[in-house]
């Protein structure tokens, strides 16, 4: 659904303001970013999380990290310090690409901006911070437009984690194809992994499909496999967190035990994310940063304690799902489909 | 580990002692149940669980079923009792076979019993109780002792749920394979799944392996395929509820997703369980009854609400594992390999 996921606030020295994702379903509340510390943060626990938005988010904490800079001050003055908050945004979280692709876009509008001080180029940068926020709410409403064919009447579809309007400016990537499906008449149901550690398939994705008006069944990730050797599943879809040029995709702990499971049973399964998504410097999915995070998001759930502390723990956050369990890629640009390494390298070079 | 799961205080009014392994591992709390209500209520709300003792404690919940009536009433008025009992505690749980297995043997005691008073036979029925669980716990050794060359130094195997101590009067079945290898001197690691949604895994499984000194790791259940995919996994070993005459085993929801994941990455997977865990009655895994439980177990754990009330939650406690699947079953009588039909026909003759 289109949730305000985050939005600017005022001028050059306003605030991005975000849903407080951690508190879904239960609270809704939206909270002030005013300095790049605090969206650092937000980043690192999760209050904003996604891959698309965090090029967003990214994008707003650079220019939070302009006001350190009077307005008279050079511009070179400012370009050190645009350099300065892209290296410490980038330190937040390592899988998504697209965080480094609105990093690098903030750069690249810097160093290309003519402005003389430092106030005119907090403007600019601004101004190029909403753009990347609008082209995301086009791009995902694209998204949905290609993929809501690939949905049927009667459909049964899997999700893993949220890949939502939560993880946009607007309809979101997975999601997005779902609510396309849905506002074009479409009748189907979505079985929701509830995506452990954090739950964020049964706490975010669950509620954007319940304020949709889509009929939504929550399941616990080990589940799947059975409902689909009971034939009760037509596709699954998910979103992404880095695709390498040879279709390999970095997302969510899990997504490739249900790629697998999808592969052996016949059911198609696609990634939906924005062309941004597709690192160009990545061969495969061997070279991606996977991030581990703390023990206690899986031994400690809400500080109840389910593994004695003698036990040790593996957290990473993402796994890689290899190419050939991969059905399509739904992009803004239409659905790409194998041989990957041809099919990639076109769309790449086409958006230059 | 060799835990007191469940013993006998007493003579024939006397009271079944059991761990209740709803608060493991942050308590060790031994409790009384010393009628047959409160032994249905302990087996519904899973403080006693795990196939195999749950014939044990079925045996029990009949000897406690007794106590309505009278020492001095005829042995007729007794063998009534036994088959109220035993429909009683039928009611409690639908898949594990051997509660059922428990039950037929109780009956089979009864009927067979010449004693001419209901004391006597009390006395009687009590004798078959122990002995069931004397069986149990030589079952659960020599399953360790058939299943333990498996193992070889340096292995890294993953388990689902808790097939330990906690679930046999000694060993275990999966995890006794485990305890019989570790204590041969070999040294290994075991991953163990979390098994939501009860955390059957963190709670039991990795708390056992703790106090035996086994190196041990949870994970969340969706996180052994990326395992497996970087050639981490070595073996998968599983317990089970109800194996039917052509291999098609019930377990724990999700073993059947693990079962693919191995199948597809060239891992090993076996079935430790003792013979009464087959059921010469079901030719296939199609008529396996699974338990549905209660949403709030997925939907609100520990009562923190992760999934918005309007959403709805699947929650089956057990899935069928296909036989193609199965690399052997490890009982007490060695371990048992494909072509199923066969070799399980042959073991159920020969066990009578």
């Amino acid at each position: 659904m289109p949730v305000d996921t985050i939005k600017w606030i005022g001028g050059t020295d306003g605030c991005a303001r975000i849903i407080d994702q951690t508190l879904l379903p239960n609270e809704y509340k939206l909270i002030d970013l005013c300095d790049i510390k605090t969206m650092w943060q937000a980043i690192k626990v999760l209050q904003i999380r996604g891959a698309p938005v965090l090029a967003i988010a990214a994008a707003y904490g650079v220019v939070l990290g302009l006001r350190e800079v009077k307005d008279s001050d050079s511009a070179e003055a400012l370009k050190k310090q645009v350099n300065k908050s892209c290296e410490y945004i980038a330190g937040s979280r390592p899988t998504a690409v697209n965080l480094f692709w609105g990093l690098d876009r903030m750069k690249k509008a810097a160093e290309a901006c003519t402005a003389k001080t430092a106030g005119q180029m907090k403007e600019h940068l601004l101004t190029e911070a909403h753009a990347i926020r609008d082209e995301d709410a086009r791009t995902s409403r694209a998204i949905g437009d290609n993929g809501a064919p690939l949905i049927k009447d009667g459909f049964s579809i899997i999700t893993h984690c949220n890949a939502g309007g939560l993880v946009t400016a607007d309809y979101g990537t997975a999601l997005a194809v779902m609510f396309t499906a849905h506002q074009q008449g479409r009748r189907f149901q979505v079985y929701a992994d509830e995506t452990r550690p954090l739950w964020q398939g049964a706490r975010l994705t669950a509620w954007e499909l319940v304020q949709a008006g889509i009929d939504v069944t929550v399941i616990c990730d080990n589940m799947a496999g059975s409902l689909m050797n009971q034939g009760k599943i037509d596709l699954v879809i998910t979103g992404a967190d880095r695709i390498a040029r040879n279709g390999d995709t970095a997302n969510k702990i899990g997504t490739y035990s249900l790629a697998v499971l999808a592969h052996v049973h016949n059911v198609p399964f696609y990634i939906a994310a924005p062309i941004s998504t597709f690192d160009p410097k990545l061969a495969d999915g061997s070279g991606i940063p996977i991030e581990q995070r703390d023990r206690a998001e899986v031994s400690d759930p809400f500080g109840h304690r389910i593994a004695p502390v003698q036990a040790k723990v593996y957290n990473p956050a993402f796994d890689v799902t290899l190419y050939r369990y991969i059905a399509g890629f739904i992009t803004e640009c239409g659905i790409i489909r194998p041989p990957y390494k041809e099919t990639i390298s076109r769309l790449l070079a086409s958006v230059g």
